[in-house]
């Protein structure tokens, strides 16, 4: 039997459950609210999101292998790309790019150009240094722990 | 200009920006876990859960207005059957049945055949009293009082 082909993420996107990408985005702006109410620290908060992010990465990893019929990435270059135009439209809907890759190959930036968790937010001054959606690369750190790629 | 029809929760749901519900499930459910470390009580962690809810409500009835072209309810028992067939719909996914209405029809029972917010929710013996998924009827109590049905 010949291999499964990998499937795109707008594919993949279309064939799993939905719901309506406010209603998200609203629940993720209370829990960062709330975080900040009851951490108080900027770093603090941070940090939560991050681990929040971890502990959803190394769930959805799961979802992920079973729905995008990805075979094992040849390298860190191709495993970026995979996370930017597989994993972020199957999840959030939109794709990333990835740039400022460094000489090694093994630093490298995700960007995404239209990110749902931003819409209507505005942050007031006494946010500085918050990284407002720093649950997506806990998120990212908890799947690629799981296939073994961070440490 | 003949009125615009009110639309159904399908077709409302069909043209609204998407993601995938298991990555909204488990960020739920890394806010539930969050709150009953930082909050230790599940009484502090309903009534949270209730607020966070209430704050999302009073935002999303703006969306739900613009995009649903429903019009002022007669009485409460319509205004539950659209929340139950349209609103649950255009932001879960999912309709819901209204029951258990009181002699007066001021009291009534709004129930989720499929509620994707407890997809793989695994209570612990500690958290009797927790009311899951609290944050949904927050979200009602918040939008209905934008309209002044609710005090």
């Amino acid at each position: 039997m010949p291999p499964v082909a990998p499937r795109s993420g707008d594919s993949i996107f279309a064939n799993l459950e939905h719901m309506n990408a406010e209603l998200f985005t609203l629940t993720y702006g209370a829990i960062v609210r709330q975080l900040i109410t009851d951490l108080e620290e900027v770093d603090e908060v941070n940090k939560q999101l991050d681990q929040m992010g971890y502990n959803i990465g190394v769930r959805l990893i799961d979802e992920f292998l079973a729905k995008s019929n990805i075979s094992r990435c040849v390298d860190f270059k191709e495993t970026a790309e995979v996370i930017a135009k597989v994993g972020f439209k199957m999840f959030l809907g939109v794709t990333a790019s990835v740039i400022n890759w460094d000489a090694d190959g093994t630093s490298c930036s995700i960007v995404l150009e239209d990110n749902p968790l931003v819409d209507f937010v505005e942050l007031p001054d006494n946010c500085q240094g918050l990284h407002y959606c720093n649950i997506l690369s806990g998120v990212v750190r908890g799947a690629l722990e799981m296939v073994s790629l961070y440490s």
